[in-house]
């Protein structure tokens, strides 16, 4: 296990290295032979790393031209495409939750039908996420019982991806669906702001690296404080 | 060249492979020495291949398990990570655009600050998208002269990614930046919705393979028409 996962702690490093150095857009990045050099890994480990920063859209690779740095040009904006979670996205901010909802139930149908017939139990969890001052989201969870064994409300008002990596558990990939609606009073009220106001709904599935789904989470944002970028490679 | 991009077209052979035998989540794709035989190339231009997939959200691999595909369970969402551009995105639907505005112009301040000082002259194409009967969205759009180096209302009037890709110009990777707000009375009007109803908003920038940006772009959609997905992967 360790062994295949080289790659994954060479291309964190590598971020931690560029975000370090400050490095801009189109900045390019040594080449194999010295990155292979710097950390001591074999081409095949600096390769696969690199790919791995490639589909989180912090490189680009021109063929026979080198490996450029891919950065957002404006701060702020929550990674769509990284499943980081938002206290890795906003480094520059204080993030906090506010725990509505805490406790182990039967799961919904909508929830039943990603998790499969046989998951008879979820935390569901409902929290209210701040940026600084400022409401950021509603976020509605459910994560797997069998998964995800223990979870409070100290847990919940931290990372809870983070606690989850610390658990040992791999996260992998994330299906998001958003819409755009009007809200309804309920959810305003949570937000702070009016009924009829507008908000971005972002409904997400997480998977383990295996392809079990754990995580279903729906997010309503607050217009004003949030916004988004993707930095697609495809 | 040719030999380069062997893996794009593979990856493209599979990718309407899935579709045409219409796979779902979590089927399994046949063994890498089988697809070897299928496709009738090496092992390297099938990993390649596989991994192009991997990024745009078709497929994870599981280590030491194999691949499965991965496809949204909703229909009619947009995809945010591939950049094929709604005519391949939602294919059961009948696309059509009105151009609204067509023609050389200087580049706005907005549009040379991402396209470099040096560009003295863009395409400026302003149009209505419909799916089907309903306005999907108003998109603003600035092209570089100096890489599409011609356009026409015909063009326009259909997808001008595609007539890029047929020109033999290389489309690789995109920026793009989402924010939701009420509608000024303009926009409603063109987008057929009442001023202060909700829109996201995404700006995009297009780059080619080589890192150049090509195209920035502001499309606001209609709420209630528009719909989106994200695969990732990270």
């Amino acid at each position: 296990m360790k062994e295949l996962l080289k790659y994954l702690e060479i291309a964190d490093k590598m971020e931690a290295w560029i975000i370090e150095k400050d490095l801009s857009q189109g900045e390019k990045l040594p080449k194999l032979a010295e990155l292979m050099e710097l950390y001591g890994v074999s081409k095949s480990t600096i390769v696969k790393a690199l790919e791995r920063l490639e589909n989180r859209g912090l490189i680009y690779q021109v063929q026979g031209s080198g490996v450029f740095v891919r950065r957002p040009k404006r701060a702020d904006y929550v990674n769509l495409i990284d499943n980081n979670g938002f206290t890795a996205d906003l480094p520059t901010h204080k993030m906090a939750s506010k725990v509505l909802t805490l406790r182990k139930i039967k799961p919904p149908k909508k929830v039943q039908a990603v998790f499969g017939p046989e998951q008879t139990e979820v935390y569901e969890i409902r929290r209210l996420r701040y940026i600084d001052a400022d409401v950021l989201c509603l976020e509605e969870s459910y994560f797997r019982t069998d998964i995800i064994m223990y979870l409070n409300e100290q847990i919940a008002q931290g990372s809870i991806f983070n606690y989850v990596r610390e658990l040992g558990i791999a996260i992998g990939f994330s299906d998001k669906y958003l819409t755009v609606k009007k809200l309804d009073q309920k959810t305003a009220d949570l937000l702070g702001v009016k009924a009829g106001d507008p908000a971005l709904t972002i409904n997400e599935i997480y998977y383990l690296t295996s392809g079990e789904p754990f995580d279903y989470s729906t997010t309503t944002y607050h217009y004003e404080n949030s916004k988004f970028f993707i930095q697609s490679n495809a």
